[in-house]
């Protein structure tokens, strides 16, 4: 392809908007810290969501009793220590508000390992109590101009019996309108949204929301919804197997909210895919694996179109909805395991993260892009069949880039893919160790970085021509800068064994 | 005084022998490690002790389902990830066997707000069988030479209905001997022991242990108790107030395994205190005051003589027993707060740990030291009374101290007391903030130093003399060092503004 | 003081704008950027200004011979991983141009141990080619948007023979003109200045200079000149005592330039006092003293309405134009000594860094501010006998200041002076000792901390009464914030020992 | 080969007893810090030799006049700082004692760019006191213990005329004696020796110093030469070309003082080969070739069986010799060049440090080693020639390796070569960048790190088959671990993508 000189658009950053974690009190984990901390450094994203701010293990909600009297206590303790620390690593709090404090909810149901209590609030005075204590609190401390910059959501996949067994829409509706006007009583300029529906839900489901929305009035400044694409689960102790649907069925949920919404009061908002993945699931080994990188590699990419932010669900496999991992390789949902070994789809963020401002073409397996010092960088990826039925090995990506002047321009690639940047494959060379040892965790670390390499290419006619083979399942970032020779006049590599005599 | 030249005899150092901690899974937190980095730094403990092992949270035993039959793993992931951990800070598990995971319990009974069930396993092979898992993977990891160094203990303070509800002596007396033959029989030289007797039990329940353990021939390595010195609970929101002992009592806790078992065929064990403070109650806000260093001050001087080791309970806040502690200051047991805060009884910790190899002499309220080096370092403490109702201040120690020859020495004294070293005032005169602002608390921080004085002082006849003032509360550590005049012969402080014109 | 509520003015930050430093190369040394750092984190400088970036050890103009025939080449490795760091650090150069390359110098003679050579070039094209070179690969690196930012001062002293043996100043006039229009033809943009005054140039110097710059139409962004107080030197081995003027002296030597200027062309420009201190000698010991810091006090308060920057003479004691320090307190220049031990000056600088934005009041002996949140910052001082022939102890000041509503304020006050904050006294006492051991190391670091207090005070008619009393040389600051009082109602610290029996 | 089961002999760790650095006071810096402390990381040096600490630049000698006397200091401000940076990252000190301070030499020759004066001392009484005041001075500080565990050089190559100008053998005879006999009178149990003979000494030169020690009976605890192998320089610009020879005429220098020696009274004496590399010119691009590795590769496995020691000349760029290195890569000694970027010499020997304490075989190109937990680490290397004129590709090291029991094994495997691990290849790719931007750095960074391998293969009879094919100059290092299969029953990648539906 020959790639033009002018920019056809910008490359959208809402890849990096926001990206998801394990429940809220996970974030006091030293893993996780540090995790975060790699993440950051490496990637950078914007914004962290993750469920569990009103549960028990964050502490906020604290009944007592004095005298034979009861009393109420809203303890930040655990709150504050996080969100210093999210803000001292350079993101920030996507706030989901849930779930019901156990003394506050309704009845005993709860979801997860870590038992989250699913039922609606028993008292709505307490719970909008509890709402406007814990956004004001907030902003007390952070300020109000930081905290507007903080969606709010409200609940999490209330379509589900899962986490609204109680429940019913109309009984989320309430619950939103609820939340939404106590939210914004406490300050108009915050931002409120939901529903946070579960991909399941049905397309009548956000109509009826954007109905009673509009009916009653209710404040409402983003919609968001999740997105996943794994079919029926298969379990086995520990894990979870399951079909894939294609990737591309990711775009279209993406887009479904747009869609449904058009001609509705909520037409115009902010869309927010609050959760997404391959798998729902968080020992699903496809997690895990060099497939998932390429697999995802065309979403991330293109989705940046569709949507305001989509949240890459999770950051680390610090996650405990099915309990404690039995495992470093299990399938969870991070682009971390424990221990911060990297995954390929690390990489794929990473080498997005790396990309320029400007898209200069795409194509089914790549994207050119420039930054405004000139600098070309591209992501190409082997097309990947979800059945895993066949796969594709030498796909040929051929591009004519322009870098200008100069005779010649200096690539870098860094790939990763079956044979490279593949910890998993490492581990299970090793004997899949459940708990390795500190020299195999020494080699897995190694084993998770890319395969890079570096050349010098011939600029003919103010342009490269790149011929990238990719192997199977192959995502890879490749560099090009135009070369400054600063070779000086008597360096000559022939000479580096002595003259002749 | 007129300290002798000769030393009178070792300064044991039993006090650093083991130090206590939260339940084994709040290892993990970023909060927990960051203080047991700062305690290793400052003081240096041997061990470390903690519930919780074999709780849920640690995540060892997990049961599963397949194919519609039971099955087990266990699981390291978390166990290894702690462990490697201490080791790399320098310090060792004294290892807690318990309490029971819930699917292996007889019953729901739990304790603590983290809900560890302490009912006795449903199935003694399953229970014999996790221990061994557990004993052999750690063996596996570390290595036998490493383990074999770690104290394991079964149980914890099995005479109180709270820890062990369902059962009796007798069935405790089963349990010990099950665990103790299990872990014998993977290693012989392996060291098992208990029964961590609380504080309460009754001078018979030692002699009845020590005489099954005679009858059936029970390995033992080592024999444990608690020691605490508070009343009755007067409990309020989040805490509780509580009378006090006095400190010796500590000291007649320690003795009485050693009087209880003369004569018994454990006369001859190691005694390990594995756990002791003021009260045992992790929201009793005498463990944060000033107070709580001068009356602990005695008796961690005083107890190497009558023990192996006693532990501290505990170097962190880090802590939830009682739930998410709803204050910066809420009396917990920490030597350090949320946030590493140095309280008071850190410091007691830090100075003790400055002090010498020998002691020189001692007295009702300091102790003089010094190294093979000669530094001189003396710890002297404000007599408390343990009511409350009086205070000492001004108390005076006068003491001639030899320091060899030399026309002065170096006096470096640090101190913390009522007014110095002292972060709880500091916070009560903000208004007791319960989660402080970043500015707070770096207020808190520095309010949390010891105040540190520096001069000279003549030498006369070998020896200085100091006369030292104890303010209330006061812990001081005085180091006397002798100088080495290196002044040259022309500096002159008195020519610092210029000769006059 | 009745404090007024409403702000008197804007509290200038031209203290902050620039610090000195020790020859250029230095900046590769370790202890150097580790003070650097230290320095960044608890003052925060905006610029950082050295001799030598021209000179032979900073490596930039390297003649060579190939095949008989001189070459020319110019090198910045060193210069690059120096500014690399600055701005790592968040600090920018001000830019000296000087001194000479040996191998283009017009003669021998040198400055300092480090032997910089300080004739004038011998082909001013060579001058003029290596200025081109220097400013234009800072460009390539940094981007023009950062390097405009940077002042370009041209040589240093250029009044003493010291710095300028070969020349007059009519040779000045040439070299400045020289290199401001090259430095101009890179980039218009970019500035520059001089002449880098010493404090002893006649009155007419400027005038001259002045006179130059407007006859010739020559560019100039920025006038700079150097403030010290210093008699003749009195030297002793490795040490120089020197009488010393008033401080205020300081303040009429910042002033000088825009007086002398009155109704030249170079009026209206900025002033940069580019180098200040008490002595100019890095050997003086007056550098070292807790009187240092409460003589510069008011002069560093008050000097930001008279100049643009003033800039400490040094922040280092790695310095080394009289050789290797020979001591650890030698009487360098530093803010820090060798290892970072802070001096009182540095406190001084710390404490002003913590000062508000808005000034209440200011007086003889004090500074009032207030930030944008509410919270006081005060400075005081002792006044000082610049003679050392009396000295004030007790000295008092009455401030009544305004904190808003609320019953009571939390001061926490830190302080140096004769007693506290001060190493070098510390060091005294340990006998001088030139290169101390490590554990006296540790013991100067703690000494040099300064004593902070807190407390809580009542507030009266939205007023606090501050009675400060300062000790000899005592420099302190007090900070007030109003107290939110969040102490529930069952806190009773009486109940601490539980209630009577 | 067949690996037999039963070790050969140990693998002398030899090459990790010492290691080369530029100038002493250069260790003030902090690029030479934070690559020593990478050094030490990854490969662990025991001891580090440099020039200069008696020379200027370290400040020890410092001569002053006071009321018109001369006077004499000795100043360990330096010293100690770079001492006690050493100790701190596990390295001491190979003390070589040199140059001569400026002050106390008998003429002005120096040596390199920082100008060593290298003339013999003008007063040996005041030679013998500065040797005395500083060996005395390191015991006070570091204590008897530790300084008697540094051997102590006498000087470097003075059969040179650029190191020893003014004198002859003779000369250096008394100087050595002096010098000896003056640390010998400190202590009887310090180390002390010499000559540190260049590699053109003749033969006779050391039997001469062998006759004068026993003549005279002249202390000395080992004997010391240094090794290079390159041929004439052929000069350019800031650079040196050379010829080689084959490198087993390194091995051949390091047996020659045995031979030589042979029975006089130093035959029994330990050997130190204190400097050793290819060329002996700190511009020579050679150092930084992948070749050089491979070159060096059978050395180091080798020599530990001929000397007791021999240092790599040197562990970093850092080093001024030849004046401010122009360029990233220059052709320097280090195993680093600046910034840290590891040439592949450094991995040579991270490889080395990563072999088993037992040789089981060893040949031509390879050696075969074991720990005593089992692991298997091979070292093999591609036969060079040293003429550059033809090479090897696709080299063959096949080996049949025991490992025991179990049914495959994890092999990991890292190389460096042409095509990896070869920061030179990417920089030359980059156009020679001399002093490469931020960006290229990090490119340079990664692409010296060497490319991983990993994967499991088969067991037989106890045995895995290795067939290694290496590339161009490649070094290799495979670790090969049974492994343990802890992969579960229900674990199956053919369900990655669930079952057929």
């Amino acid at each position: 392809m020959l790639v033009p000189e002018r920019p056809a658009g910008r490359f959208s950053d809402a890849w990096r908007r926001c990206v998801g974690a394990g429940r809220f009190d996970l974030a006091l984990r030293s893993d996780y810290r540090d995790s975060l901390a790699l993440v950051q450094q490496e990637i950078g994203f914007q914004y962290i969501r993750q469920h569990g701010l009103l549960s028990d293990g964050a502490g906020i909600y604290q009944p007592y009793t004095r005298g034979g009297s009861p009393g109420l206590a809203y303890t930040f303790t655990y709150v504050d220590q996080i969100v210093d620390a999210y803000l001292a690593l350079g993101v920030r709090p996507f706030i989901e508000l849930g779930f019901t404090p156990a003394a506050l909810g309704s009845g005993p149901q709860t979801v997860f390992w870590w038992q989250g209590n699913v039922t609606p609030p028993a008292s709505p005075a307490e719970w909008a109590a509890l709402v406007r204590t814990t956004i004001t609190h907030l902003i007390d401390r952070y300020g109000l101009d930081e905290v507007r910059t903080w969606p709010i959501e409200v609940w999490n996949e209330p379509d589900l019996d899962v986490f609204w067994p109680a429940g019913d829409q109309d009984d989320y509706h309430r619950l939103y309108e609820l939340t939404a006007c106590t939210v914004k009583d406490v300050d108009a300029s915050l931002q409120v949204g939901g529903p946070a529906l579960s991909p399941g839900a049905d397309a009548e489901w956000l109509k009826r929301f954007s109905a009673f929305i509009e009916d009653r009035a209710v404040p409402i400044d983003f919609v968001s919804r999740h997105a996943y694409t794994s079919g029926p689960s298969q379990p086995v102790p520990f894990g979870t197997y399951q079909t894939l649907m294609p990737a591309a069925t990711l775009l279209d949920q993406f887009a479904a909210p747009r869609q449904e919404l058009a001609g509705t009061a909520l037409a115009g908002l902010p869309v927010h895919i609050t959760e997404f993945s391959s798998s729902y699931r968080p020992d699903n080994p496809i997690h895990d694996t060099a497939f998932h990188a390429a697999y995802l590699a065309p979403v991330v990419v293109a989705a940046g179109d569709l949507v305001d932010s989509f949240s890459y669900w999770t950051f680390s496999d610090v996650f405990e909805e099915a309990g404690v991992p039995a495992s470093m390789f299990h399938g969870g949902f991070g682009l971390l395991t424990h221990r911060q070994i990297k995954k390929p789809t690390f990489h794929l963020y990473s080498f997005i993260s790396r990309l320029g401002r400007d898209v200069l073409a795409s194509g089914e397996s790549f994207v050119v892009t420039r930054d405004p010092a000139g600098h070309i960088a591209i992501l190409a990826w082997a097309p990947v069949d979800h059945t895993g039925r066949s796969f594709v090995d030498g796909h040929r990506v051929r591009l004519s880039v322009p870098v200008g002047p100069g005779s010649s321009a200096f690539i870098a690639r860094s790939s990763v893919g079956e044979e490279a940047g593949n910890a998993r494959a490492a581990w299970a060379a090793m004997g899949r160790p459940a708990s390795p040892r500190p020299r195999q965790v020494d080699a897995l670390r190694e084993a998770a970085e890319p395969v890079r390499t570096y050349r010098s290419v011939p600029v003919a006619g103010g342009r490269v021509e790149l011929d990238l083979v990719l192997g199977r399942h192959e995502v890879t970032l490749v560099e090009v800068s135009p070369v400054v020779d600063e070779t000086p006049p008597w360096s000559d590599d022939a000479r580096l064994f002595g003259r002749a005599g």
